[in-house]
């Protein structure tokens, strides 16, 4: 039986996106989180129409985290605390892959390094030792996330401190059609969330719409991470 | 006339590399610079055996800056401080180039923010508003640069509140082989020095010595930097 995933936020920018890709990848079952039951249906809803079936369902966040096996948490830096306190106690045990960006509006193209060291961190110091939180996605623009079908030029950078959880988001990279990449220790956590800013820079700079980036110089020695 | 640079600390593991590739570029006149005399100029003489010119010259680090037009350092982040104060005098109306990675031996794969926020913007602090201070070059690889025939398959991330300033180090990136892009303000500096840290966590993790990192979706929209 598939694994079943928890979209936490997943009615924004980011988690539609990935929620199809996941569901249509067949590898998991998906759930759409959200803070009112009704939006979460309205937007599984309009991914399942996408997807031709009935693959996605929606539930409000705490219900969404307690449903699944693994969680994913896709909100703008000042939900963080207030959704990962409404999905803790459905977390215990679990994975959580943390998306989120420490942005500080209107200057998204700016580092920020927030007080607890990177958003990721700070998950896993609110969250305390039951749960296993690693960084992953924060550089994949929802330019392009949506159309299942059109190609990602982008890394996903996973940071954490558990191997297995590290894992778990390289497979979920692969199953959405990225390379995942174990990127080190949750410490650097601070660059994968910050790199976004950085690429909001150059996107604004040179006119793009969806920066991203690629680690090279891997041709000769990459192992299997599965 | 060409612009002269002194590499600070220009002895080390960077700066003989990109030493040797602006020299051969023939666009830049280039001093290494060195806490002693002696192995400055020995140095310098050990890359002008490879170009077959006498194009470098040796001198210490604080009459290395004081000749230059502008300055890039490469040292340790140990010896940032101190470099930098035994410098400032000569750098006063000039821009420095600061290649410096914030690392804390011996977890070299650990991103490390340090108090300032960056090694760039300590720099900027230390230095004052009369030297224009750049982040670039951290995420280049010491494997090839000392090779100026063969190819860096990294970009230069450039930060930095200075727009001329930025433009010089995306030229200097360029006479170097790489492509420079301008990622910013100062304040992502930290984003850029941090990735260091990622890249070597990567080198380790999957068993290579250069890996580095390429910005992707450019193709469409990039700027003319000169």
């Amino acid at each position: 039986m598939p694994k079943t995933i928890a979209v936490i936020g997943g009615t924004g920018n980011e988690g539609p996106g990935l929620a199809l890709r996941w569901a249509k990848s067949g590898q998991y079952q998906v759930i759409i989180g959200s803070r009112q039951q009704e939006k979460a249906e309205r937007v599984a809803a309009e991914l399942n129409a996408r997807l031709g079936e009935d693959l996605i369902r929606g539930l409000v966040n705490p219900d969404a985290a307690a449903a699944a096996d693994l969680a994913v948490l896709t909100v703008p830096y000042s939900a963080h605390a207030p959704t990962l306190k409404s999905i803790r106690a459905g977390l215990t045990g679990k994975i959580l892959v943390d998306v989120t960006v420490p942005l500080q509006p209107p200057k998204v193209s700016r580092v920020y390094i927030p007080p607890g060291g990177s958003a990721t961190a700070e998950a896993q110091a609110l969250l305390g030792d039951d749960v296993r939180v690693v960084a992953a996605f924060q550089n994949v623009g929802a330019a392009h996330l949506g159309d299942p079908d059109h190609p990602i030029d982008c890394d996903v950078l996973v940071c954490g401190d558990d191997k297995e959880a590290k894992a778990e988001a390289i497979a979920l990279a692969e199953a959405a059609g990225m390379r995942g990449l174990d990127a080190g220790p949750l410490q650097n956590a601070a660059v994968a969330e910050g790199l976004t800013a950085v690429l909001i820079a150059i996107n604004k700079r040179y006119k793009v719409k969806a920066a991203g980036i690629k680690i090279t110089g891997l041709e000769s020695g990459v192992e299997s991470t599965e």
